[in-house]
């Protein structure tokens, strides 16, 4: 409890000053003021982060996290529970959606069992084993509130071991057979929607199986009755533990001045539950992708968020967060390498395009 | 006349048996089939292209063409006319927008003048100059009829040369103050828009000008009628240099078969003008990006096409282009690195899988 109270309370606002300058520089380069747009505002917002006007983005990881789920006996995945145990090494091993795109933008995988429903030991994989898997949610609580917590504090301290190795990106990623299963039930409560609208195919379901999987949900909620104002609660009754995982990754990343990159649907969830922990962290948060699952429209109107990425993917893993730090780095050298209009000694209308800017804002 | 004959002649549909041999190697790879949408759909769509099963996405480059437009006259810009010409060597030297992203994505920049407004050669472009900027659009036609067709053509020698060099993925891209006012009068022309209707800030217009400057592609449809049903009529009538060229190198990338990404809002008309000469140069586009332009949802609408990157940006140049590779080199870095399920020995309910896919499919 004692490293979630101290990473909540260390939480502070961007730094304006370096904010500031960051939109001074992004202004004076030889381009139509605010023409690159997100690619502006990921410079601002990492500048603020960092308080500091210029900032590296090249060492990255994603912190991935598998754990099982108890509702999986509901039969709410199409896939065997064992992929769990067998997928999460092989992360690590660049095999895996997220494995490749990793690898592909250069970055580590941190990968940490949470939860995985196993006795062996995962090659590669980092051990913080809660137990072997949720209880069934659709019967009861899914964790004691104390696991809660812990799965949060893991969270924390794999942003923490990254940090100390010299990581200054991360993005969240996770694996667990059934996790679409909290995930919308998570959404379905925050947003006063009923579960069969926030319900998906997962890894695969027909029409039929998500029918039956909503009606799961619904049952989890109605046993359950999580109480919405504690979000603690709202995890442990109804979540999982690699959940709580990428809630506490989103924390420890806003405490320690680090940009964290969401994922897709499993994610949403957990940065619902980050937010609710300390509304703050979303400046923080960088959003990757949209994911196909169809509540994802309704997952970011509630998290107030826009991906910059629509990809029609619903794998998960960290796939949409990987494929996001290219953007990142992106926006990076381009701020870094554009000359600016004194450099090149261009006049140009760069103040009546301002003041033309702020004309449109008014309007939207 | 001839080159564009010959390229239209010579663009035939993509390789189904290379496209099936992918997709049966993306439902292979360790992964829900079909979880990783766009990044598989590239990969397939890659592989009709070059009639390959595997293929190579590290040498591009980013076709960027300027030229001028007599329109400017009517006070449809922000910025002086002389940008044009001082932009586009800085293409070449890598500190524009276009210039450092395809420096970042590792990819060339052959920058062509089409038609700058100046007597002085361009350090680092080529000379294509067909004359300096078209006639105002809003008085009579901004071309004639064969400068309409050489501007095709030199998108189309511009591709040739391109592969001639090695160069297996182009993207396009633009310099030209003025140009999103003959793009918004193509958009208009074709989607029975007002022209306010599709008329934005451009590179920074307030409200007030944003208004009169609707007023002049109002006046320009008014004045020469241009002939639907004649995309070359439409180009000569209502286009510019650039746009013809970038259409042209569209059409230029189908007959090499090579894929050819698509930037902004600019380009979305050249795509029009390609597609309306030839239907079937569809098949070899990626879109990239959906431009902050306000008329970028109706000119997808007309294209029907899906970008994959919403960055709000509105520089054109082929920045998003650029951007774009990234996505590409991910999916085939994806595809070439992920192991199959034999591989790693793994029982998956992949068939099932499948199944359930197609029901989701027959409902959409």
């Amino acid at each position: 409890m004692e490293l979630l109270k101290e990473a909540l309370s260390s939480i502070s606002p961007l730094d304006m000053d370096s904010q500031k300058k960051a939109q001074e520089r992004l202004d004076n380069l030889i381009k139509p003021p605010g023409s690159l747009g997100r690619l502006e505002e990921i410079c601002v917002q990492l500048a603020g982060i960092y308080g500091s006007m210029f900032f590296s983005t090249e060492k990255k990881a994603i912190l991935a996290f598998a754990a099982d789920h108890g509702v999986f006996e509901e039969g709410v995945s199409p896939c065997p529970q064992d992929i769990t145990k067998i997928q999460i090494p092989n992360f690590v091993r660049g095999i895996t959606g997220v494995g490749s795109l990793a690898r592909f933008a250069n970055a580590k995988i941190i990968a940490v069992d949470v939860g995985v429903n196993c006795d062996e030991e995962l090659e590669g994989v980092i051990n913080k084993k809660i137990r072997k898997g949720t209880s069934n949610l659709a019967v009861g609580a899914a964790m004691t509130r104390e696991e809660a917590i812990r799965c949060l504090e893991i969270g924390i301290e794999t942003v923490n071991d990254a940090v100390n190795e010299g990581i200054t990106v991360v993005g969240i990623g996770e694996m667990g057979i059934s996790n679409t299963t909290p995930t919308s039930a998570i959404i379905s409560l925050y947003g006063n929607y009923t579960p069969l609208e926030v319900t998906g195919m997962g890894a695969g379901l027909d029409k039929d199986a998500v029918l039956k999987k909503a009606s799961v949900i619904e049952r989890s909620l109605h046993i359950n009755k999580p109480d919405k104002n504690d979000p603690v609660d709202v995890l442990s009754k109804i979540g999982g533990f690699e959940i709580g995982a990428m809630a506490g990754a989103i924390i420890g990343a806003a405490a320690k001045k680090i940009p964290v990159v969401i994922d897709g649907f499993i994610s949403y969830s957990s940065t619902l539950l980050a937010l609710k922990l300390c509304p703050q962290v979303r400046d923080y948060i960088i959003p990757s992708h949209f994911s196909a699952e169809p509540a994802s429209k309704k997952a970011f109107d509630l998290l107030d968020l826009k991906p910059m990425l629509t990809m029609d993917m619903r794998l998960g893993e960290g796939s949409g967060a990987a494929l996001c730090f290219n953007l990142i780095e992106a926006s990076n050298f381009m701020y870094k390498n554009m000359k600016t209009f004194e450099e090149v000694e261009m006049e140009y209308p760069k103040d009546e395009i301002l003041r033309a800017n702020e004309t449109h804002k008014k309007i939207l």
